[in-house]
């Protein structure tokens, strides 16, 4: 091995402390949001059979998208590169065992083998919510309601969440004489806030549809409006109290995903320029195709991801404490060791968290630590302190020095 | 694809919320007693490049153990298998801006393609805790302190600490005339709690070492005392106030892994039959092997899935409610959704955990629907309850049926 090639793979992060306090922050808010909302917890392995997996994106798309290898055994087999396929196959597998409605989230990381670039992974963290086993326009507004609800909690001024549905879009087709090779029309549609409407005219002439045909598409989605169980959907999203700033009819919207077959969702921010924050729709037909009951299903998910950076670059994270540590106790070498650590047992009984420092440094060293680590308080027990049965408390940031006996010390940073 | 095939992997879990609520409490149990010790977060990628996971354990088992494959960009890749190597490259590649001692704890699932038995998965989580920057036996001790409080709060009665160190180890083969094969006769004496001490003299025979260095190494095995440095640890660990019934000096220990330099721990269980329950021990020269700066480190890994076999054999739970949704809003159609939906909206902008059934089903399904989910109210707006602007709880444990206004719902969930 080549010791100086020490390093991690591309697209791929490690976190330390301070980021982890970021992500935990928003994974800890999501997890109570979706919580409030009456979804449970499930969890799926990061390996699955590569036929599960595949050909539930596009089918082009698989290969460039997904880790696909071929275990000791022979079996082929990929990392999951999104939620809702595997959560799907535990609908499959023990569909009839699990009562309906059943709303679960899922927060863990997906795997895209995809091109790297700013703000674009192969390692991140999704957190999804998903409920199946109805097909009422209450269950695709409720995740609207979520939403809602997640990023104003999060500090969100500024996002707009769009919504479609397939239905719409396969009448704007029909209507527009589109009735072959609807799926690439569909892709094509789908880099409409890309590249805008100019743009998805030439790939749509460049793919042989007629002028007629793509000027009849843009007309007709001009005049589009919601069907009748888009209307359902909007109407429940409103009597949930999302105020319609914040949501907006969109006929371009299509979504990459094949499994989608009803209503679809996006999210996406002005600022930074990142564009979608989260998406998902209804696939009321993906359990039957993994070979499980016909349920019903509605899902979005969160990035984490894009949701941090615009948290980061917004500055919209309250004051989260530095450290969760709230006491240091300083090391005076052997003599005042075996009080200290008594000390330091103490406070941790008593769910204080504390640090013992422990190298009998000089003392201008451990506050230094101390300070890098913003710990609030230093507890110092020296020769003296020792003898009189006292400890010298520190406050960090005042630089404060106070005596108090030994067995005050736990209320003391109680209080 | 063979729909009839649709399966999860050997080896591999889907956990379903029933399932996750144990693993949960269990996982934050562990979080809250880390950062009471002063642990903070940190996280690494599933996937590391090979030559970072090789070679760290025995050279002879890393094909066997590991997920190795090659990604689409030819680089050989592989999935980690332990938190203890990916940690210590983050050390090798940040160390110089990480302040010193530095503590970290992680809870991520590893993979190993090893076969499968009874309580071993291809995929599991790993609770890890380690300390690096010092090489006090303070530190060695505050894991074993860790050990008892966590086991402690999980309410294990009978469990036990073992003991030992690296240097320890190879005294005993160098006072046996062992100066050859070293690891090998270590990787035989690790049997010691599986095959006994018969077993252990056999493979040594069988391994060409004489007669003479197998009886002098099991001589001296029953003399053996502690070393000033593992002396200084045992102190330690009293000061910490762990009672002595639950840790043990066992000259026997081994631990498998290549990196160990010092003190090494495990933790055993009587009942079940699992054994190991955890285990770690100090290996100071691994972020250097790494192409890292010279960081001691010393650390323990949790098992997170025989201590939940554990806990579920030895019926250890506490009493966790089933499920955290508070109430259910009952579905009467119609004439009474906006309302309806506008309850559960109001419900949860005030944290109350609330499901509002999405579908019109008659409403003995409604109410099977919330037992079967152990949701302990339901509330239920009718036609009557609307006109009159209230609304009837039904307590589902009593079957006890109340009315009250609809203003006062919050304040009765709350109460």
């Amino acid at each position: 091995m080549n010791n100086n090639k020490t390093q991690t793979l591309k697209g791929f992060r490690d976190f330390l402390p301070e980021t982890m306090a970021v992500r935990n922050y928003v994974k800890n808010l999501f997890i109570e949001t979706f919580e409030t909302f009456g979804f449970e917890p499930l969890e799926t392995p990061a390996l699955e059979y590569s036929s599960v997996l595949k050909g539930k994106y596009n089918n082009e798309t698989d290969e460039k998208l997904g880790y696909f290898f071929k275990d000791n055994g022979d079996r082929e087999i990929g990392l999951r590169y999104d939620l809702t396929v595997p959560t799907a196959k535990v609908l499959a597998i023990y569909g009839p065992q699990i009562p309906l409605p059943f709303k679960r989230y899922q927060i863990q990381p997906v795997w895209r083998a995809d091109n790297t670039q700013k703000g674009r992974y192969r390692e991140f963290i999704q957190c999804d919510i998903d409920t199946f086993g109805t097909n009422s326009p209450t269950t695709d507004a409720e995740i609207i309601s979520i939403i809602y609800t997640a990023t104003q909690k999060l500090n969100f001024k500024e996002f707009t969440i769009r919504i479609n549905s397939r239905s719409v879009l396969l009448d704007l087709l029909a209507q527009s004489g589109i009735i072959e090779n609807q799926n690439s029309a569909l892709q094509s549609l789908d880099k409409f806030q890309k590249i805008g409407e100019e743009g998805v005219k030439k790939e749509l002439i460049n793919k042989d549809f007629t002028q007629a045909q793509i000027d009849s598409l843009f007309k007709y989605i001009k005049e589009a409006k919601a069907d009748e169980r888009l209307k359902a959907v909007f109407t429940a999203i409103k009597t949930f109290g999302v105020p319609e700033e914040f949501y907006v009819f969109d006929p371009t919207l299509v979504r990459g995903c094949d499994y989608y077959t009803g209503t679809i969702f996006e999210t996406t921010v002005k600022e930074p320029k990142i564009g979608s924050i989260g998406g998902g729709g209804r696939y009321d037909k993906l359990i039957e195709t993994l070979g499980g009951p016909d349920i019903p299903a509605v899902g979005y998910s969160f990035g984490l991801e894009p949701i941090i950076d615009c948290i980061n670059e917004l500055n919209l994270l309250p004051n989260l404490p530095k450290t969760k540590t709230k006491i240091m106790v300083a090391n005076f070498g052997e003599k005042t060791l075996n009080k200290s650590l008594e000390l330091t047992s103490l406070l941790r009984q008593n769910n204080v968290p504390t640090i013992f420092y422990p190298d009998s440094d000089k003392i201008g060293k451990q506050f230094k630590y101390a300070s890098s680590k913003n710990i609030p308080f230093v507890a110092l027990i020296g020769e003296d302190e020792l003898i009189k049965n006292i400890v010298t408390i520190k406050n960090m940031s005042t630089s404060e020095q106070k005596t108090i006996s030994q067995n005050e010390i736990v209320d003391f940073m109680l209080k």
